[in-house]
C-alpha cells in the first residue's frame, strides 16, 4: 500500500478504515488481492443497488462494447440515448403518471444537483434555496451550498451562499411542530428569509445519519412549496432506484416534485451516470447553457435500460426489498435491545438503515469488528455516530443473515468499552 | 428524433448541428443508424485522443469486465487504482520531474477544477482566483466562475463571486505589454484587486476559439504567479494528454504548475475519469474533505494504463502529432489564402486547430456543409466564429488530408454569401 | 409642496402620510408652515428623546458654536471629544461596570452597525452573523444583510449573503422552545449553519412591530452565545438612550454585550451621531482600518454631553419614563378593550409601545385619523399592522393623555370598516 | 491625551500624526487648547471649502437653531428642507442644464455612494459594478466593495462582490490605450466581465493620492458607458463643492453623469449631509426602499443654502480657486525642483494637490515636520507615499503662501536621509 500513501492525495477517505487493496466483485462479495472475501453492506455508498457485476447487465455491456457501438458522444444523437428515454419514459415516468422531461447534467449525483439549482434559479429569477439540517447534495460549490457538514464546507474555502438550512422532519425531536418555522418565515415579509427559488430535500438523508423523513411529513413540504411557489426538489440521487423500496423514494408519500436528482444505481452497474428530471414546463434552457463532457455516456444508457428492464417491469423488486428491509429492521431491533447503553436506537426505510451508537466512538469501531469478521459497512451521521447498512438490493436473505450476525457479534465486542 | 424531442431536455446542444442518431464508432470515424459513415473532427471534445472503440485499450476494457474485476470502489484501495498511480507516475511524471501527489476529485473535468479551486483556496486562505478573458473551466458553480461565456455564466442564476477576468496572450492585439495590468495590480496595495489564491489558465482555450498561449506568456505568468506567490493552476483538461503534443501542454514552456487539471482523454476510452496534480506541498486536504461517488471508477484506471503504455513511453507520439499538426496547418493556411474575405486567420498547437472565419455566421455554415459532406467539426468562440479541429491524434494523414479537403470544399460552399 | 413632488426622489416615504411642511419644533411639538401643531408621538423615529430643541442642549449648542470651537475634526483629538468621551465614561459606564472601549464609525446608526459587524468578523475570523426575523439594523448592504425587510432587501440589487434570521422571542407564539433551532444548530457540526461569528439583536424591535424580547430570553442569548463563542451585537440605536427605561436597553436583563451599537438620541438634540461600544479586549482594530468623514462631528458631542449631565446622572429618569410608560400601557389597553375586532394586542416597553391592529390596512388609517387631529405617530410591522408610538421621553403626562385620547378617537374613527 | 488613550478605541487614526488637542478653529485656522495655532491644508479631508466657522454660514445656523425651527425631520417636508431643494434646483442644476432628482440617502457620503450603487443596480437589473484602481468610497459593506485599499477592504471580513477594479486613467503609464481593456471585454461575450450595472469614479482621485484623471479621459469613459447603456456614477464627494474650480468636478469634461455623489462640503460648515443626485427616469425608487435616521437635517439643509447664495450665484468662486491652484502649483513644482531625489513629482487641479515623495517613508515625515511647523496635511496614496494639500478654499493668497513655505521649509528639513 505504500503506492498510495507515497502517490494518493490525503483525501482519500473510505481506505483508511479498509486497509486492503480490493480485486474482484460479485454480487454482494468483494475480494482482495489476497484472496479474502468480504460481505459488501456499503455497495458503493447505494450505487450498487444490483450488486457488483451483475450478469445480465454486464452481458449488455459487455455486448454492447464487443460491437463496437459508440460509447462518447456529448449530447449527440445516439441509439442507446434512445433506447434509454424511450424505456425510462416507458418503464418508471408513464406508469407513475410523471411527465418529466430528461436533462443529462454529466455523470455525477453533483451534476444533478448542480444542474437542478440552476435551473430552479432560472425559472423561478430567484437565488436562494431552502436544504435541510444534516443534507448532503455533493462537493461541487453549488451542491456544496446545501450540505450540512461543516468540515465539507469549510473546505470550500470561500463562504457559501444562497443557501439556508432549515430542519429536517423530526431534527427537534418533535418539540416543535413541523414546518413551523418555514412556513411562518415565509409568510412574513419581513422575516429575513429571501424567498427562495427551491427547496431540496432528500426523503432519507443517508451521510447525513439515516434520517427517515415521513410520508406525512414530505406532504407537507410539498403542500408547502405549492402554497407558496417555491419549486420543490427531490435529490434522490441515493434513496432513488428502489433503494426505499419505489424506484423513486418519494413515491410511498404519494408527491411530484418538480425537479428529481437521480444517479448513483441508475447506471446499474456503477458506472457513471446522471439525469435531472423536470416538469415540462420547467425546461426552460437554452441550448449549451448548461454542459459537460460525460453527459453522454452511452454504455451507461445501456446498463440502465437493462436494469429497468430486468428490476422495474414489475413490482417484485418494491415487494423484496420492503421483505428484506423488515428483515433487517428486525435483526437491528435485536441488537438495540441487547446493548442499550452502547446503541441509541435504530432508523431506516426500505434497504437503508442506521444503527445508531450512544457514543460516536463506537461506531467506527463497530464498523472497524466488522471489517475484521469480513463485512464492509460505512458510518454516516455528523459525528459518524451511526453506522450504516446498504447493501444491494440483491443480497439474498441469506447473506443479510450472515451480515447482520457478524454485526451482532461486532457491537458485542466493542461493548465492554461502554460506559452503561 | 421525436424520441429527443419530446423527452429531452431543450438544453441538448451537439446534436442541434448533427441530425443524425449514431450508432457506431471506430478510430476517427463514427457511423449514424442508416449507416452514414462521418470522419469525426471533433473527438468528444478532445476525449477522444486516441481513437473511438481503440482497439488495445478495447481489449484491456474487456479482460478486465469479463473477469469481473471490481468496477466501482469510491476510494477504496484497489488493485487497478494502485496499477494507474504506479505507471502514471513512472510513465508520465517521473520522466519529467514532476512530483506531484494525484487526487481523484470525481469523474469528470469540472471535479478536477472544483479540487483545484478548493485546494488552492484552503492552502493559501485567499479567496479569490484570477482566470483569463474566454477561459473554459467547467459548468458547476466553482468552475463556472472562472469561466468567460456569458450565455454560461448567465445559467447559474446567482452572481458569481471570487473571480476576477484578466486578458489572455495577445486578447488586446499586442497593444498592451504582458501582464502589465495585473503585475502593476499586484503590486499596488490599493489597486481593488484582492490577492489572488491561484491564477487558472489553459495554454491553448480551447472552447474559448483555439486561443494560444506563446511558451515565452506562459512563462511570464509563472515568473509573476511566483513572485506573487499565488499559486499557478492549469487546467489541461483539453489540452493535455498529448493534443498539443507533449503530454502536458505547459511541457513546451518548461513551466511546472503548481497544480494540473487533466480529464476528457485521460482514460483514452470517453471513460469518465479526471485527476487534479498537486505539488506534494500543497496536499493538505483532510481525509473525506472533498469526495465523490465516482471517483474510483476502475475500467477507466485499467484504459487510462493502456493508453500511457500503449502511447507514451517514448516520445514517437508528440512526434507524431506536431507532425499532424503541420499536416494541419499548411491546409488551413491555403484555405485561409483562398479565401481571404471570409477566414480571418488560422490558429492552433499540437492538434488542436482554429479557422477563425471573417463573420461569426459563416462558421456554423462552414460546420454545416462538412456535416453533409460527411464531417464533424464544432465551432467554438465567444461568437461561436471559430470552426474548430480536434482530429483524434491517432487520425492518420490520409483520414487528415480528407478532412481537410471536405474543410476547404465546405469554405468553398459558403464562399457566395461572403460580402468581400 | 410641488417642490418635493418635482425634485425630491420618489424614495421619500413619512412626508407621504404627513402632507405639511413643517417649520418649527419645540418639546413635543412641531409646527407646520401655517401654524398648525402636531404633538409628536414619532419623535424622530426615536431619536428626540429629550424633545424637539430641548432648551438646555440647545444653550450648551449655541454657547459652543458662538464660541468657534471647532466644529468637524473627524477623529483628530479635540476638547470637546475629550468631554464626551469622559463623562459617557463617568455617567454611563462605569456606574454599570462596564469596561468599553468606545469608536466613532460614522454619523448614522448603521454606520455604527457596519464598525460592529465588521469588528466582529475580524476578531473572531467567521464571516456569518444572527440575526431575527423582523430585525432592523440599517440599509447600507453590510446592515441590510442583517435586516429583515424583504422590500427593503430587495432594493440591495444584489443577494445578501453572511447572515441567517432566527425567530425572535414569541416569533412562533410559544410553540417551540426559546433557541431550540439555533442551539441544536450550533451543537450539530452537520446542521448547515456555518458558526457565526455574531449574533446581532434589538432588545426592543421598533420597525419590526415593537416586538419586545423578555429578560429571560435575552439572559438566554446571552448564555447561548457565550456557550457557543459567539460575540453578542445588542443595536441599541432606537431602544438605547433610554427609551425602555435604563440608558440601555439591556441593562433590566442584566446581560453585558460584547458589543454595543447606539446612535439616534445619543446627541440628544437630533444631531448624527453614532458610537460602536467594545468590550475592551475586542479592541482589534487597525488605525484607520474604519474611518468616515463625520465622525467627529463636535456639535454632538457637546449635546451629548449635556444630555448625560442633564438626564443621567440620578436615577429620575428612567423612574419617570417607566411611570409614563404604564400610563400609555393602561390607555392602550382601554382601546384595545374597546375594539377588541379592530385591536389585536399592546406590545411595549418603557416609551416604545404598539397598538396592533387586526387588519394591516387599518394602521395607516388610524395614523392617517391622528394626522388630521393633530397627532405624529408612524406605523410599524412587516405588514405596517402595528400604530407605533415613541413620545419623547420628556413628554408631560398631560400630553401623553392628550396624545392618547386621540389615538382612542382615531380607532374609533376606524372602526366602522372593520369586518369584526 | 490619555482619556483617548484608555476610553477610544484603536481604530482612530489622524489623531496619531496630530498630536494635539484641537479646540477651536476660524477660517484656514484651528487652535489647540494649548493656544498653538495650525493653518490647515486638511480641510476636514475636503469637508471645509469655506473654511472653519465660516461668518455667513454660521450666522445663518445661529438664527435657524435659535428661532427653534425644526432640526431633526427624516424625510417629513419642511421649510428649509424645500428651501434648499429649490435653491440647489436655481443655483447648481438649472445653470447646467442638468435635469436631476435629489435624494437624501443618509448623512455621510457613503450613504450617498449606498444608494448610487442601488439605484443603479435596481434600474438595471444587473449586479456588477466597475470601479477604478486606488478608488475610495466609503467603509460601509457596499461602498468598500468599490474601493481599493486593501487594508480597508480585509476589514470587511468577508469577501467583497459584485465589484471589479479597472485601471484609472494613466495608472499603467501610458503603456496601454485609455478603455483598451473594458472595450475590450465589454464587446467580448466570452470575456467573463459581467455585464456591469454602473462604473463608479472620482474624477480626482484624493485618498487614491491625488490621481487627476483628464477631462479626455472622463469624455472617453462617459462615451464608453453611453455605448454599453452602463449607468455612469461620478462620486464627487470630495472633489464637488468647487474643490476642483466648477461646482461639480465633471464639469470641465462636458459630461453629465446618470448618478452624482454629494457630501462632505455639502453643507458648507462640516454639518453631516449628503445628496445623490439621478437622471429623473433612473428614479425608479418605491417609497421608503432606501431609508435613514439622519437624512433630514435640517441646519444642514440651511448652511448649505447659505453657501450656494454667498459662493455660487457668480463665477467668481471657479476663478478664485483656479488662481490659487496655480498659485500652488507653481511652488509645488519649485519644491520638487529643488529636491529632485526626495520628490517624484505634483499632481492636482482645482485646490487639491499632492507632492508625490520617492520614498513613502518620507510623505509622514514631511506631514510631521510641516505639524511641528504649524501646518495641518495629511498623506494619501496606497503607500502614503504623496503629501496631499486640500486648503479651504477661502484661505486667502497670504496663508497659501505661508503653508508652501512651511512645505518647501519640511521637505528640506527631512531632505538629508533622502538616499539619491
Amino acid at each position: 500500500m505504500d503506492t498510495f500513501a507515497r502517490l494518493e492525495s490525503e483525501v482519500r477517505g473510505y481506505c483508511r478504515g479498509w486497509p486492503a487493496v480490493f480485486h474482484t466483485a460479485q454480487g454482494s462479495h468483494v475480494t482482495d488481492e489476497n484472496g479474502r472475501r468480504y460481505l459488501d453492506f456499503f455497495a458503493g455508498a447505494g450505487t450498487l443497488n444490483y450488486g457488483h457485476n451483475n450478469p445480465e447487465l454486464k452481458r449488455r455491456l459487455m455486448d454492447y462494447l464487443s460491437s463496437d457501438a459508440i460509447v462518447h458522444s456529448l449530447d449527440m444523437y445516439t441509439t442507446a440515448k434512445r433506447d434509454f428515454l424511450d424505456r425510462f419514459n416507458e418503464v418508471v415516468l408513464e406508469p407513475r403518471g410523471l411527465d418529466y422531461k430528461i436533462q443529462f447534467p454529466g455523470p455525477a449525483g453533483n451534476h444533478s444537483v448542480e444542474a437542478a439549482l440552476k435551473l430552479a434559479r432560472k425559472y423561478t429569477g430567484r437565488e436562494s434555496v431552502v436544504s435541510f439540517t444534516n443534507a448532503f447534495h455533493g462537493m461541487t460549490l453549488g451542491a456544496l451550498a446545501v450540505t450540512g457538514n461543516s468540515m465539507k464546507r469549510h473546505g470550500a474555502g470561500v463562504p457559501l451562499g444562497h443557501g439556508v438550512a432549515m430542519p429536517y422532519d423530526d431534527y427537534l425531536d418533535g418539540r416543535t411542530p413541523d414546518f413551523l418555522l418555514l412556513d411562518t418565515m415565509l409568510d412574513d415579509s419581513g422575516s429575513g428569509l429571501d424567498k427562495p427559488a427551491a427547496v431540496i430535500v432528500e426523503t432519507v438523508q443517508g451521510e447525513g445519519g439515516i434520517n427517515v423523513a415521513t410520508a406525512e411529513w414530505l406532504r407537507g413540504l410539498a403542500d408547502l412549496c405549492r402554497r407558496h411557489e417555491i419549486l420543490l426538489i427531490v435529490d434522490d440521487v441515493q434513496m432513488g432506484c428502489g433503494r426505499t423500496g419505489g424506484f423513486f423514494s418519494f413515491e410511498e408519500a404519494g408527491i411530484e416534485p418538480d425537479i428529481v436528482c437521480l444517479s448513483k444505481s441508475l447506471s446499474g452497474y456503477g458506472l457513471p451516470f446522471a439525469i435531472t428530471l423536470m416538469r415540462r414546463e420547467l425546461d426552460v434552457w437554452e441550448p449549451g447553457e448548461h454542459n459537460g463532457t460525460f453527459r453522454g455516456f452511452n454504455p451507461a444508457f445501456v446498463t440502465a435500460v437493462g436494469a429497468l428492464e430486468d428490476y422495474w417491469t414489475g413490482e417484485g423488486m418494491e415487494k423484496q426489498t420492503l421483505a428484506k428491509g423488515e428483515q433487517v429492521e428486525r435483526a437491528l431491533n435485536e441488537i438495540a435491545l441487547a446493548h442499550p447503553g452502547a446503541v441509541d436506537g435504530v432508523r431506516g426505510r426500505g434497504l437503508a438503515w442506521g444503527l445508531v451508537m450512544s457514543d460516536p466512538a463506537l461506531a467506527p469501531r463497530v464498523c472497524g469488528e466488522a471489517f475484521s469478521r469480513g463485512l464492509l459497512m460505512e458510518t454516516s451521521g455528523p459525528e459518524g455516530e451511526v453506522v450504516k447498512l446498504l447493501p444491494p438490493l440483491t443480497t439474498s436473505e441469506t447473506e443479510l443473515d450472515r451480515g447482520l450476525e457478524i454485526i451482532a457479534e461486532s457491537v458485542e465486542a466493542v461493548r465492554e468499552s461502554v460506559t452503561v
